[in-house]
């Protein structure tokens, strides 16, 4: 009991419909180039209240945030190679991170805490499922790996959340 | 900071490496014909907290039985068709199920604690991504969708966690 009007619209109102068509979710770079987000099952999208999946897509060259999250993350790469930078350090700041390729076919956890980011350092668009848990997700984001933790900048909501949760805003109005 | 033997090994017991071949992660059918499970990231394998991810294949005609579960879960079907079973009803047992078709490339989400069954009524083999919230799984079986309730086998550890939770119970003898 769904139309497609309620899937595609960027912020479905009557819940979460049971089966969806990936393909026709909406999907947008959020203002950063090279990226394609698509929340397939989301928090403040869809009502989930204990995961949510994205399917994110990075052309060749660009690139996550630096940032951590207190949430569990796991990524699994459907297509393409790219490079997990990870601060495993527990200083003042993140520090030098530490390089892990990720490829097609491999899975990824992000310790909690721990600041990362991930680039398509391949020559191929990189595509991968994101999995979180506790959403909707609350990011802090560094300009460097060396800017102390105390200056991240908490981002939230999210920039894919950021439309849905005004508009649940203005609803409570 | 792993060796492949942690990585094969059931019950890996220094936690989860940063980035994992998912082709080299164990399967098995777990006594039921036709299906292929692995643990992509897991709580009693793994260590997750709050998320855990499977990859499974069911071979055409095969099935997961009639269950319930009090946690999210959703599905990300990579390849196949299959059908989805599931119980909307709210009465004293499950009651004739809702069909829904479900394919490639679309994503599902079941209702906390709606009895479902997936099976694959396809010709090709069904894969797809599993994501439950906390975990490790707690389900509740039912021989048919008129068994009620109060009769629903209650099975935990699931199948893929019984050997691990078995070993860790030895350790801490
Ligand atoms: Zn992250
Ligand atoms: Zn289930």
């Amino acid at each position: 009991c769904f139309s497609e009007t309620t899937l595609s619209a960027p912020c479905p109102i009557n819940g979460l419909p049971i089966v969806r068509n990936v393909s026709e979710l909406p999907q947008d770079n959020y203002g950063r180039p090279g990226l394609s987000h698509m929340t397939v099952a989301g928090s403040v999208l869809h009502g989930m209240k204990e995961v949510e999946i994205w399917l994110q897509t990075f052309a060749p060259g660009s690139e996550t945030p630096i940032h951590r999250h207190s949430c569990e993350e796991v990524f699994v790469v459907l297509k393409g190679n790219a490079t997990l930078y990870l601060a495993e350090t527990h200083g003042s700041s993140p520090g030098k991170p530490i390089e892990f390729p990720i490829f097609a076919n491999s899975t990824v956890h992000i310790p909690i805490n721990d600041a990362h980011q991930v680039k398509n350092t391949g020559r191929e668009d990189l595509q991968m499922l994101v999995i979180i848990s506790r959403p909707p997700i609350k990011v802090f984001t560094y300009d460097d790996w060396f800017m102390p933790h105390t200056a991240a900048r908490l981002k939230v909501p999210y920039y894919w959340d950021e439309q849905c949760v005004q508009e649940s805003q203005k609803d409570e109005l």
